[in-house]
C-alpha cells in the first residue's frame, strides 16, 4: 500500500475492496481501526485471508467488487490496493463506493498506472545488451480489455485514461485530494533493480473523499 | 484552445496567460466576456496582437507570466493555453490565479501532456518504413528542463508529472472540476495524419474552481 497518501484508520469503520490475503486488512486493524470488512472474488484467496487472519475486527466476503451491495452511509474509508484495473466498470465502482461512504469519508486506492497499462506487453523496450531503451506507449485513448501475460497465463486487464480515473471519480461526487505516482523509497532507489523505476511509473495512487 | 472544456464567458472579467497573438482573447470577448486581459513575454507577440485586434473590451500586457501581479479577486476567470510547460514554477502560477481569482471562478488551461513531456526528442520511435512503433517515456518522474528542438531552435520546456499539476492546483487551494486528454475532433480523425493521435496524448486540459 502507499503509506504516504494513508487516511488516519484509527475507529474507522473500513472497507477493502479487492482484499486478496488480507494483508491491508490486517495492517489497518493494527492502526486502531473499530472493524474491517474484506472482498475478494477469489474463494482461494478469501479462504487463505482467513486461515492467515486471528483478529475478531476483521470479516472477510467472498464477492466480486462489482456485486457488493451495502447499505448506504456505513463505511468511513474504504480502501483498494492495485484490484480496479480488473473491473471492467470503473464508474459503477465509483458509485457504489460514494453511496456506501459515510459523508466525511475517504476513498483512497492503487491502480496500474495508465502509463504501464496502455500496452499490453507491460514491458520495457531493450536494447541488444537487454538494457531498457525506455518504455513504449501505445493505444493509449483506447479504453479497453488488455490481455496481458502474467508468468504462464493470461490475465485481463482494463486501461484507463487518467482523466477518466478523474472525472469519473468527479462525476460519482468525490472530491480530488491528493495523486501519487509511485517512485521506490530513497532507501531502495539506489539498488540495481530499483533505478529504472524513476523512468516510468508503474502505480498510480488517488485519495478522494466525500464532502456532502 | 479546448472547447469541450470552456466556462461560460458571458459578462465575465477573462484574464489570458501566454496570450500570444491574442486569439483567445478575442475568442473570449466574441463569447461576450466583459473584458479580457491578455498577458505574454513577448514584446513582438504582443505588438502583433495589438495590430490584430479591434476590440476596446481587450488589454494586452508584456510581462512574464510569473511577475504578472493583479490585485486580488479581480477576475471571473482565469484561461491559458500551452504557456505552462515553458514557466519553471507551476506552483507559483497557482498561487498567484489563485489569488487574482473572485470566490466561484474558474481556471481553465492546457499544457503539454506528460506523456508528451517526457523525453526531450518528443518524437515516436519508427520502423524502417518510417512509421511510428510506439511513443517513447523515459526519465517521466525527474521533473526539470528539458531542452527540445523545434525547426532549427532549441526552446526550453518544463517536464512535470500528471500529480504534480493535480497537487499544487490542490494545494493552492483550488477544486479539480474536470480533465481533458485531447483526441482529435471526430470528423478529422479519420485523415492519415491524425490516425496516430489516439495512440498518445499529446495536449492535457484541466478546469479546476475557487470555491472559497
Amino acid at each position: 500500500m502507499f503509506k504516504t497518501l494513508l487516511p488516519d484508520f484509527k475507529d474507522k469503520k473500513v472497507h477493502d475492496l479487492g482484499c486478496g490475503l488480507g494483508w491491508h486488512c490486517r495492517y489497518v486493524s493494527e492502526q486502531g481501526a473499530h472493524s474491517v470488512i474484506g472482498v475478494d472474488i477469489s474463494e482461494k484467496m478469501i479462504g487463505k485471508a482467513k486461515d492467515m487472519t486471528d483478529d475478531p475486527n476483521i470479516t472477510y466476503l467472498q464477492s466480486p467488487i462489482e456485486d457488493v451491495n451495502f447499505t448506504d452511509q456505513c463505511f468511513d474509508v474504504v480502501i483498494s490496493s492495485l484490484a480496479f484495473h480488473y473491473i471492467e466498470s470503473f464508474d459503477t465502482v465509483c458509485q457504489s463506493v460514494y453511496r456506501c461512504l459515510k459523508t466525511g469519508g475517504t476513498f483512497a486506492f492503487s491502480v496500474e498506472h495508465p502509463i504501464f497499462s496502455s500496452r499490453p506487453e507491460q514491458d520495457w523496450i531493450y536494447d541488444d545488451d537487454s538494457n531498457p531503451l525506455y518504455w513504449p506507449i501505445d493505444y493509449y485513448n483506447i479504453e479497453s480489455k488488455r490481455d496481458t501475460q502474467f508468468l504462464e497465463s493470461t490475465v485481463t486487464k482494463y486501461h484507463r485514461t487518467f482523466s477518466t480515473y478523474i472525472n469519473q471519480l468527479i462525476q460519482a461526487g468525490f472530491t480530488v485530494e491528493s495523486f501519487k505516482e509511485t517512485l521506490p523509497p530513497d532507501e531502495i532507489i539506489g539498488r540495481p533493480k530499483m533505478k529504472d523505476e524513476v523512468r516510468r511509473p508503474m502505480f498510480l495512487m488517488i485519495l478522494v473523499t466525500k464532502n456532502s
